[in-house]
């Protein structure tokens, strides 16, 4: 089975046993989650910072893997905040996309980065 | 069947559907997508820096669906930079997690959140 | 003179010129710099998020000045963004001090950090 | 006299004294005050994030002027932050400024990105 079919729901139910068999569930509260998550966005934008556009499309492997780790981090997590605040994320990204839809109708939005409530 | 099994596979290709109907694929280029996980991540940490830790982790419902649909908007573009870079997340976070139980072996990090070089 | 009346003018002024010795105003363009602003607040987080509000309350001192050092940081990049923008980040501070003057006028916003618009 | 050689001490005087007047001191602990640093930058960072360099090197007035003013915030929560933990940011700045003479110097780092550490 390949790993691309893991569920959000097993990844977050194996990053609440690491947390729980390492006895980190007081440091993982909302608030401290929410900056955790913040840190690791820094550092996967830092990744991409002094490229053209044209370079950060081009990585080197040993760049695309290291922002592969942080782009794992900020999922991993996301999903511990999602648990502890007991959000279900793939039901909200689901509900997202289904806001998204409507905010952004294909014939107004075709080709246009402009913010919906601009359209 | 619940929507929580739905693989990260599943939405990367929903969101690349989503963004070729739109004529959007040349804004989401990776060093714009990187950009914009770091603006969502703004806009979910707003929701909790006057929260005490406890109001935090005792969010009215209405909050609560605020702050889910913004960490969906951070994993929508964190899949969808990931998807422009050729990175598989969900295995991504598999490596990580391997990392992460090598970095933090249970006997040395059990209730410290003393980062691993420091252990 | 004691450091701490230097303008902001004149920190701006030494840094075009850092950069300018250097040949770096090619990757000092204002959308780099503002994911290199981001970056370094990542970074300035990363400092916080285990901590208990009072442990960030209390700092050591090898911490603080780790914390100092990270606040620059972004201080220095942010003054570089406005600097290639044109921006006269005192100037513009002034008028966000005006606005935040009349947006929470001190009887409606008295003890409570319920945004502007929800008072 | 020009806004421009206002100090960075008179910034954070009158911050210290406009969160005093409202009774906001309680919200603004360290750890609350890093986390608006962050949220304000991820509001910075939107402005950037679907522009080309091109485009973000020319911004049209009104949208400066947005830049501006989020720059702004940025700045105010830093200075804040920092007079909280009893840092002197423009000194911080100095001290940085001196670390990052040593760190690239001229002849290194001439044209180049790179981290100082991997020159």
């Amino acid at each position: 089975m390949p790993t691309k079919t893991r569920s959000l729901e097993d990844l977050r139910a194996r990053l609440a046993a690491f947390a729980d068999e390492r006895d980190w569930d007081h440091f993982h509260n909302p608030k401290n989650l929410a900056m955790a998550v913040a840190g690791e966005v820094g550092e996967l934008v830092e990744h991409f910072q002094w490229l053209t556009p044209e370079q950060a499309a081009n990585l080197s492997a040993a760049t695309r893997e290291e922002v592969a780790l942080e782009a794992a981090d900020v999922l991993l997590f996301l999903l511990r905040l999602c648990d502890k605040l007991g959000i279900d994320l793939a039901a909200a990204a689901e509900r997202k996309l289904a806001l998204n839809a409507k905010k952004y109708p294909v014939g107004k939005s075709r080709g246009r980065a402009t913010k919906y409530d601009k359209l």
